[in-house]
């Protein structure tokens, strides 16, 4: 379902003002109504040292697609944070880049419960789903 | 309980050989059988846009600590792997560094239940215990 | 995918020596690959002081679909325990039934992760998703 | 640190018109400010196929003490509802009783965050700690 264009504008705003996903090179696409998708490389710099992705990595994505997923449920002042999350990993995140597909399972007024899957994506090959996440945000609204 | 001094060694080496880890300026401690400490700045550039650490940086922290901690209960060949992990946030990640601390909960040769507690720390300030993680390693033996 | 039923006649076998869920009525439907589906009457004996569904009813029903779930992808002598769950509570376990549907989200050797709806239903009503959970299976082969 | 009497009794009467914890025999102790401590007899109705208490017990019980803890820190009139807990499992959950220890990690107006550890028990035995759970209370005040 599509998005009203100022909130989706304040999604888009409001991710690129995270100094977290600008310096792993994140980009957030295919924002609609209850769901978000964020891609990053694989870099150098945030593997492990069994050379792949290291699972903080595979983490921030699954959670921020899901807390944007949640945050397109908001009103245009509110704001959401992670209560809690839980990773299952799949695969080791090898590849070139990592896809994480947040969505909401259930909207709420106060928590709302999200749902995060993590692709390992290499051109010219299958995607490979790298781990699974679920989670409650917590609907954080301005004081005034 | 102290470490064979092989093994922290081992464990020290495999530590400063992540490059996520050594990207964020983080440093292990307080190495002990069953237990691993972490330290990293709370840096700019892993801050969410709400000016506090991102999640994802608190999750990569304690996940590490708890792998570690796990990693003292291994003989010299073996690694770990993290196969699930829950994270419950309780205060905002503001200050000027965190600190995991990483134990194991129950030992085992396949599976090995481990806890691990992130605090913020700003000197002349108590600690605020940040968040507390719940998870599963699994014990990797070299293929040979 | 249908099953072999030799695999079938198993898992059923083995629900039904449960004592657990033959103190709470339920019964095994939609036996798979990879799939299992339970339902329980939402008996006066299993409610919480507030009138519906104790939350330990709804985990006990979901785990149990997600294990029998599990037990399909396993050989004829194999077995499974659960080693980890996660359950969020999305709606009160109110109505005549739930339901529980299993699935296998990742097989494995010796681990297979697993997910889990729990559903409640009330004659002439759509069903209400109450529960979703996502836990890990290990694989238990008999010792000779 | 100990708990208005009030409060106390409020506690017990809420455990008490439980009808899950009164089908299994379970018995509330130990209730202090931010703690609850919940028994009950590992009965042959409760086993799983191999003959051990099925998880749905354990987490029964986990969830329970960890939820009454949680009450421990309302007033009067408020109540706690979980909305999310998980458990991994340590060991077989065999012996006489299960006795679940509920404390609260964090307390909130909103949230509270919750830990509870199960341990199975026969006489004349060290008792074995076979669960750990990790979850939130929801705080549920009446609508006036």
């Amino acid at each position: 379902m599509s998005l009203d264009p100022i909130v989706e504008e304040k999604i888009r705003a409001a991710f690129y003002a995270q100094a977290f996903m600008k310096t792993i090179g994140a980009e957030i696409h295919g924002v609609e109504l209850g769901r978000a998708e964020i891609t990053a490389p694989l870099g150098e710099a945030f593997l492990q040292h069994n050379g792949v992705g290291h699972a903080g990595l595979t983490f921030a994505l699954g959670d921020t697609a899901a807390g944007f997923a949640a945050a397109t449920t908001m009103t245009l002042e509110g704001n959401v944070l992670t209560t809690e999350m839980k990773i299952n990993l799949l695969a080791p995140a090898a590849g070139q880049r990592l896809r994480a597909v947040g969505r909401v399972i259930k909207p709420g007024k106060r928590l709302i419960v999200t749902q995060a899957d993590v692709y390992s994506e290499s051109d010219g090959k299958a995607p490979i789903h790298v781990a699974i996440l679920m989670g409650t945000m917590v609907a954080a609204h301005p004081k005034t």
